[in-house]
């Protein structure tokens, strides 16, 4: 079986092909942005989890990469779109798409990953590809279903920990969870495996959102990759947010409230004061616990599977989780 | 075989089953502007013309039901987006999504419309499958890469009737198009007859398309349902201003291109002196004989198909072009 790192060079290697292809299609002006937002180099977490589930039942690897190449595809996408909606200047330093050329570029290009990653999967040639596109279809609606979850708890002041769980499954997890059972499925997996693989995909999602949350407020800005407190300043509603509107009481829950509504304030001011709030909750103790909680849950389930040899995905999972030996 | 209005019944039966379905999605905040926009009702001709089609070949109709509304819906998404980057605030005399909601309402509403579409599509149940999503997803983008063209024209002063016939080919005639020839595959019809109503299909929106163009300058207000000279004011670059452009000379360019410059002005003046320009350089007479051509294409490629029972396409294509006896 191939490592991690030849998984990821041979993804590379495709997507590098394929932008070389989509450089050339015509209008340029529609594709042209599509290139630009697929370049700005990510992790690629995504379709190379798919190749991973797909290494563990069958050495023909090439037969899948069309679906990796659409789960990047439609993932650049959303981000593309969100970006848009969450008038977002920069994305991994770069100006996002709507900054670089328009809204309405950004709108139509985004429009056209979408469609372009259904085409990819269209060269998938498998018996079960009915089902395929089912599965592609209802994960990527769950996806806009989590963003207008995560639009609409901007002006929801009571969200639950149980709704924000929910509204980052859809938002983040399931795609994760496709990713994983699309691999298994391409290769004609059994379909306990396949279930399997997409539990997995969902815990540990929803770990690897927990701990994004974490990193924002508590991690180190070399390793996060991005300014620490940005969930702060923004009055994003996280794990750690709700929690602590949850926890809180007199004195502390006022100046949680004081902080949340405040328009004007110094940045670092009001993420120090509600770090220290956090702190004195006891909250990055019960998000590494969430985390634990639902990496643990992973964990277990690897059990579940037929397939015995498990070494890459879970030392995928623990790379993704920063947790390696 | 049913009548027209029948198919047009059975249509608007099976939509508002669906409208109902997706009233009841969660989260509301996502489906009610799908529904809003679903609800303003249209003339609902691609649908209508795939379940025609579709009539053709077989009997058992409810089998081709998910495409119509595929189609449908996935047409509705792209006026949707279409509206936004117009920037137009009515549509049929109602406010548009992005005026009535927000702006991120419209363009993740519109996004959840495209994926929906396909999620209406894997519920065909036909051993052609993977071709339907193929020849789908092929024609989304074509509309994709047709509204693109349409923008870029918005700036571009050398654009040609060739140019603009291709823009509409991709914007407008692919979709119908598509529409015949899914009708006919879902029924299993011969693939010749699939081609030849994909041929009819695109010569029929060509003649369509510039009939509206037509109707946009010379129509009778209350049978085009808007107003007279909307192109014109717009300053859109119609096959009848390409024309024009292409034809004129001497003082008559000169006057033409006063106008298109002129930042303020009359509409109505502005519209009468067009119209005068377009009259006395043929323009009228240029686009009927124009209109003409792709309408005659259409019968002749009638010609082509197996199936010799015709008289409810034929019929439906003549009302679509006003042409009944």
């Amino acid at each position: 079986m191939k490592t991690i790192e030849q998984q990821i060079d041979q993804f590379k290697q495709a997507l590098t092909k394929e932008i070389e292809f989509l450089s050339n299609r015509e209008p340029m002006s529609l594709y042209e942005p599509v290139v630009y937002a697929l370049k700005m180099s990510g992790k690629r977490i995504r379709p190379i989890s798919l190749l991973i589930a797909n290494s563990m039942y069958t050495s023909e690897q090439e037969l899948c990469m069309p679906a990796a190449l659409a789960i990047e595809l439609f993932h650049n996408f959303t981000l593309l779109h969100d970006d848009m909606m969450d008038k977002a200047a920069l994305r991994r330093n770069n100006p996002t798409v709507h900054i670089k050329y328009s809204e309405n570029t950004a709108i139509l290009s985004g429009d056209a990953m979408s469609i372009v990653s259904y085409e990819y999967l269209t060269k998938l040639n498998c018996p079960n590809f009915a089902e395929i596109i089912r599965l592609y279809s209802r994960t990527a609606l769950e996806i806009c279903e989590g963003q207008q979850l995560d639009m609409d708890f901007e002006t929801q002041d009571d969200v639950t920990i149980e709704e924000y769980l929910e509204m980052i499954r859809l938002k983040t997890a399931v795609l994760l969870g496709c990713s994983l059972k699309l691999g298994a499925m391409i290769a004609n997996a059994p379909s306990q495996d396949a279930d399997a693989l997409y539990e997995i995909g969902i815990n540990l999602g929803l770990a690897f959102q927990l701990r994004d949350d974490y990193l924002d407020s508590f991690g180190c800005e070399k390793i996060f990759g991005k300014a620490i407190g940005g969930d702060i300043t923004a009055n994003k509603k996280t794990f750690l947010m709700i929690k602590a509107q949850e926890k809180a009481s007199g004195k502390m829950l006022e100046e949680l409230k004081y902080w949340i509504s405040k328009k004007d304030f110094n940045k670092q001011e009001k993420i120090q004061a509600i770090l220290k709030i956090y702190k004195d909750l006891d909250i990055p103790q019960e998000t590494e616990k969430a985390i634990d909680f639902y990496y643990e849950k992973t964990a277990k389930t690897f059990e579940k599977l037929s397939h015995k040899d498990t070494t890459s995905l879970k030392a995928f999972a623990a790379k993704l989780m920063n947790r390696e030996d």
